[in-house]
């Protein structure tokens, strides 16, 4: 769920954020019914989703009779953590959402599952992915007189159902539907049913668990994990899935088929390791990339030294497919908190050693190759190179297991401009020069897709979304094509909270 | 103010509350147009408002370019203390409001002002008073699509504007309260102008100040008195006043003209006795409330005692005529704030104690007649007459500077149903009896009137509304005779606001 | 309980505070023994004595086994209103202590009570007043080796007990007090019994109070009301009672006789009005200083107007014994808390509004004698006078129901130095001209002893200290003749414990 | 630093803490001399020293003028995260302290660096280790009349400097140093020095850094990296350093020369892999452990896993000894906090999966060598057993990189009981019984101490101190053998501070 409106920044340091300098996913999502701890569940669910999005967590639950409701600033531990509030949340259904949040909107208001009290009863919406045509659905909502509370692009899908002409609830939702564009892992709950649907390319991830007899929607596997619940099958392309006590799970295909899309960087960062993503073992494809990146692009050097943690996977392939060996030579320091010192004009330079420390026994005198993940603006990764060779590396190589990144992402994920994006802006050479390599190389669009199954369908139809890389995107873009820009003169300012 | 939907009481202790067993204004309003300090005075003017509403406080201020908010919980000096705060309510406007909830409802989102993006700009509105066709109002809007984000009646105005056919913002607004039925004092702002509106009847107060260039709208006189304002003249009933930076100030008239009804329980204990409504000081009203009494119901006793705060100028009133001593018989702890300890059961006895103490020296041997305003459900009455026995007075007498509290408001006062009010369930013997005082009087609605000004007007069109103490309502209820309930199956019970 | 050592100031606007242009009680004192809720009677008991020290607030109970402290910033109210906290002080022994701090020292190390551990057991103590050689003990000590983890002059009791050469606690004690000069009441607590202690002179007050079995301690009898505990007996001067479990109330006399010298500041404006002091009711005794002002220095006007609240008992006795009638020409409001908005540039000149608002009705073509307790630096008063002529009053003169305070205290009242004392810079003529009035009296040194019961003991042994007034100190200034500074080098500036 | 006397334990829940089931290191420590931002670069010293205690920090600084500290319960980056209170922290000279605290004591009062006003100026004090006859010294000083304010161990320090019959500080010091058994790292701060001193065995790490012109005195090297210093030497055991602005650096050797017994476990798990401890790369150390385990006791299966952090390296240097492939077959869930969820019934059994998870693609059908730094209690090793059973492993051996931990440390560590030491209550069989692995092999001692450089010295000085692992302690137990209990009458239950 991305943020519509511009606003006041969270006062987040970027740099000293929880991944650096990274592309953000931006939500994860989840949902349960028929199970009395529901709330509970959820919370612990959040909590394995919690590197999708670590800026605010909310959860709303159903008892047959209220809605309850608990949305906060921060993680979902800060926030979920005491008994008052867990024994507010009662109820046999949830759904929950943790999200982390683009420049401009990190207020309450905006913080998932949204609550609309329809008249026909309480619907709670949580959003993984994002509209590209939610701005010009806005404009016409607010000229036929709709109030909206937040500044979230999932707001439109509310008033949408509210204002329908069909009669059912399941035909307001569909009708809603249509008229959305973009990628969307919608996880809902109303007085009766636990809902999932996916968008009809399958951008975002979906799946469907189940425990003992309560069923589960989650953004990813390592969801169904903490809570011990097994993993069913993912929700498919275009699938609406109706979950309620009366008649259990309904499929609805409201959507002519088309060819899926899934998010591949989903496999190269966002999903957690021990996930398993549209029928794949995140860790396993992982090390496939590392592998196939020492192949395109090998090295002679002493050690494989992973930039923690992201790096981690790929850099094992990469020492396993290469023979050489694989050390720690850069130890993260996992106590970085959301806030830290404000740095002073004397420590300011020491940034990046915040959360990295070179492992000097492992990098004096060697010949080394540090395994990324991706570059985005290349601020860390300069920094990082710098510090290795100031511990006394004598080569320092790089190798991203992702293709250069050189487009915005529109589908859900927090990328910067074009002008920001190093890999827009430059080419190899120049990007290694800035870098400060001895030798800088990326995977193959052709290598990501074969180590996450087979090589890239030539054609209209690939396998996957990689418009980051290529900038093929999928879907239309209906807001940025019609230069819809938020209308700001009535701009809302509002507190934020603070914990 | 009201809260239309029950639901989680805020954990207020009502005996330790502000004013123990008494009816509670619902809100104060103000606003503010031409001072570059906009907020500020907005800050000092909820400030001497604070006795309309002590649960909640919020500004909307308005800089040109956007608004910028800021609400929470408590008093207005516990919410506008901060620099921070107050340097992000930028610009030359501003409107304010301080709640008080009734139960069911105080939370955040429905904290005042309110604000709405509309399709043609922000609004941001403050309500004192209650509307009494809000629930079918919101109805047939949630009907029609319209999603409601507080459970406050306030918020169908808003949406009556924004789905009104009319074109300019002015033309809306006014088919908007057209539409209501109630009693109101709104203060409004757009990105243009600040707007009153005060309901046909002038049930509510809302007067308008002076300050250098700047105009000021407030409940009451004494809010321009702190920011050292000038008071220009009351909002007449049915009047709606619109100033703007281009135009000054324009007063419309769009209702057929009314006989006004005031509500003559703002003289008795709601409105500070410094302030001027409808042309009286309160301070006199209430010493002349309390000579009418000592005319209407003499006692033969050594001293006259109030009851803090409230019963203090009454008490001057009856001792000024009737030639007896006025002596701080009871002493009031002004410390009290809104939660204390939590009484266990050998302290629980001491309740009334912790405001209010017997001056002993004052009590002993006499015979003492007590001066309050009002009585309502008589449980703080009780035990002050105990107390008072207890400090050895041979003789206790009361008198009531308001006739008896007998039937509920419905326009902007929080009163108990009729099982709890104490005038509605007994006659003067019994209530004398069950307070345990020796004699009992209340002033007769005569005695106030003419106290007020004038002996009260025969037929239908009395000078004020004094529903609560003769039933006679003088607008309709729409909900209540449409037996409206809030519709519970969707009910969102949301986190509070804790501090 | 004064502060030695100067430090960071607590942020406290001194205009915004609790009292204004006043001088500043340091200290409430109380302690129970044998009720199983003592710790709930004594956070009443502490609120009851809340006008004593609104700064920091403090009880240590003992349960027999252990001692239980909790001690914190701001009123009793905010400190003990949770349950968690009070279920915390088990026992039926407890003492409790409020405090207003002078500059340098609101930090939580120094909130009473303080707590030490001897060798042979616990002892907490709670101190009304301030010695006047505890900097000279202090560095004795130092030399010695002690360490201190306060910068209270109370600290040094705690260690002259510790290192006493005699054997029993009580030997120890009477040792300690034995050593040091200055005024005092002490509550305080061991394992085994509650004790209190007043200086020779009887500066300070200390009350005994029965409720049931238990012995109850206080600075002032309110406390015991409150809690619905018996006035006993005042300590005497000089006078220590031990009161345990065992053997019940126990008297000690350890000092000479000497001529008790009871603060006459107490009656004028420190103790409750409700309270009984040394015998005297104290409302009763400022209603015969209004009466005596009234003879000594008639005015003829039109109203007596209180400056509220701590003027109205004078006022009162002003008018009776005038027979000018009394009005409320200023409204306080009683909202203002310990911080609000800082005030801008624009708002800046506002400042006594905040508290103080004119009742124009009252005030306006009157001529008017404002009654007050006291002029200390004048700032408040001068503004106050501004703001009844600016409502309209034709004359304004002035009675101040104490003598011009011209002399710093030393004995547990927080005093400007002579430099902003107004009535030391100032002769009567000048004082009238810069508070603008028409006309200026202070009640004469006889006039107060009168209303205190009679006229002023001439030679060497007056009833009452009164070297506020007098200069005439009743107790040697080692310390300050001494001319002893705290040592800074090693000064610590601790965080302050934010609310 | 370890608490004497035990209190209120702090609510952390042990299993979900920051590092589940092992031995505690009780303190990081840190100072700085010579550096005008001393309190920023302590506070990030600290940072890298949080894995040494994560329950309290606290900084102290000394400007030349006044000592200014801050300290509070929970992360170094939660404390020290804000401009007003580095702002405050003014100075070039800093000393700080992380710190872990046993059972009992984790009150703020407690929280180093502790801080003492001496006669002769101001003194802090942060202290790494334990003393082993604190107690028994306590006992004699209260005997005299000094009085404690904390129930630290390290307090007994100043009081023994406070009252040494030496003249000079450093005398004084020293003649305290001689007084005290046990381990110790102290940095300490003075009005004009910043000192560094090591117990004459060595048992807890100290080292010297510097920047530009500052020294940095730290428990740990990597302290040194994060802020860019240099490493110059370890402090020697028995050593003393006073660095002056005056005199730079003299070293002290007040004590003889004993034989060192640097604490081993330092090595196994306490140290930061990236920190050179005693002239040896931690991380190469612990890689050395895990190839000799696989030399010792070498098991026939598919992959090596490691239990994340901790068993990492010794993993890698598993992996590379025996050519078995070295897998992340579990995911460790870097977001648990301090606090969280509170389990309810259904939830409690998912206890571990809070914080790790498995890897399923990587165990599935797989015979793995689950490899951990540790067995404490066994408690959670047992559940990761489980969960790695449950994803498929057919087989799951178990190997420790550390001997079995069968007796009490006495030295700064916090360790359970003997009963509660799953290798002083069950044989090797007994316990991968328990464990439920298919085998079970801890390092042997001489193969640990191959690891760390040679093979343990025979006869009475080997090279380290290794009683937990042989019981061999080499200091005296004094308090211990003195069956010193601390005294409880007088104890204090103080609040604690709550964040």
């Amino acid at each position: 769920m991305s943020t519509i409106l511009p606003g006041t920044p969270f006062d987040l340091n970027v740099e000293d954020g929880e991944d650096g300098d990274h592309l953000k996913e931006e939500c994860g999502v989840f949902g349960i019914i028929g199970d009395s701890d529901a709330a509970a569940h959820t919370a612990l669910g959040l909590h394995a989703l919690q590197h999708r999005g670590q800026e605010a967590a909310g959860i709303v639950s159903y008892d047959g009779r209220q809605f309850n409701s608990h949305r906060g600033m921060g993680h979902v531990s800060e926030n979920f953590n005491n008994e008052a509030v867990m024994d507010r949340l009662t109820g046999d259904m949830a759904v929950g959402h943790t999200r982390y949040a683009t420049t401009g909107g990190t207020i309450l208001r905006n913080v998932q599952p949204l609550f609309a009290e329809f008249d026909f009863g309480g619907f709670a919406i949580g959003h993984n992915g994002n509209l590209t045509n939610a701005l010009t659905i806005r404009r016409e909502l607010q000229r036929r007189g709709c109030l909206f509370q937040s500044t979230s692009d999932t707001e439109v899908v509310t008033h949408l159902i509210a204002i329908s002409d069909e009669n059912t609830f399941e035909e307001r939702l569909i009708d809603a539907l249509r008229q959305i564009e973009g990628a969307y892992s919608f996880v809902c709950m109303t007085n009766t049913a636990l809902i999932g649907a996916r968008d009809p390319l399958g951008v975002r991830p979906l799946v469907l668990g189940k425990l003992d007899k309560a069923y589960i929607l989650s953004s990813e596997t390592c969801a169904l994990d903490i809570i011990g619940a097994e993993f069913v099958r993912n929700i498919d392309p275009g699938e609406v899935v109706i979950i309620s006590h009366e008649e259990g799970l309904r499929s609805l295909k409201p959507f002519p088929k088309q060819h899926p899309r899934f998010c591949i960087f989903e496999y190269v960062y966002f999903a957690r390791p021990d996930s398993v993503s549209e029928g794949n073992s995140v860790y396993e494809v992982r090390k496939r990339i590392g592998a196939e990146l020492a192949k395109e692009s090998p090295v002679d050097v002493d050690v494989v030294v992973p930039v923690p943690d992201s790096g981690v996977p790929a850099a094992l392939g990469f020492a396993a497919a290469s023979g050489i060996p694989y050390e720690l030579g850069i130890i993260r320091n996992h106590y970085v908190g959301r806030t830290f010192i404000q740095p002073t004009d004397k420590t300011r330079h020491l940034g990046v050693k915040r959360k990295h420390n070179p492992n000097k026994e492992v990098l004096a005198g060697k010949r080394v190759v540090l395994v990324d993940d991706s570059i985005v603006r290349g601020t860390t990764s300069t920094k990082i190179v710098e510090m290795v060779r100031q511990a006394g590396a004598t080569e320092v190589h790089m190798r991203i297991s992702s293709p250069p990144t050189a487009h915005p992402c529109f589908f859900g994920i927090d990328t910067p401009d074009y002008d920001k994006l190093m890999a827009a802006q430059h080419n190899l050479a120049e990007m290694a020069k800035i870098l400060g390599v001895d030798s800088l190389a990326f995977i193959s669009i052709d290598g990501l897709y074969k180590a996450a199954g087979e090589a890239k369908r030539s054609g209209e139809h690939p396998q996957y979304c990689d418009a980051c890389f290529t900038g093929d995107y999928p879907l239309p873009l209906t807001d940025k094509n019609a230069g819809s820009q938020p209308k700001q003169l009535s701009l809302l300012s509002e507190e934020r909270q603070t914990r």
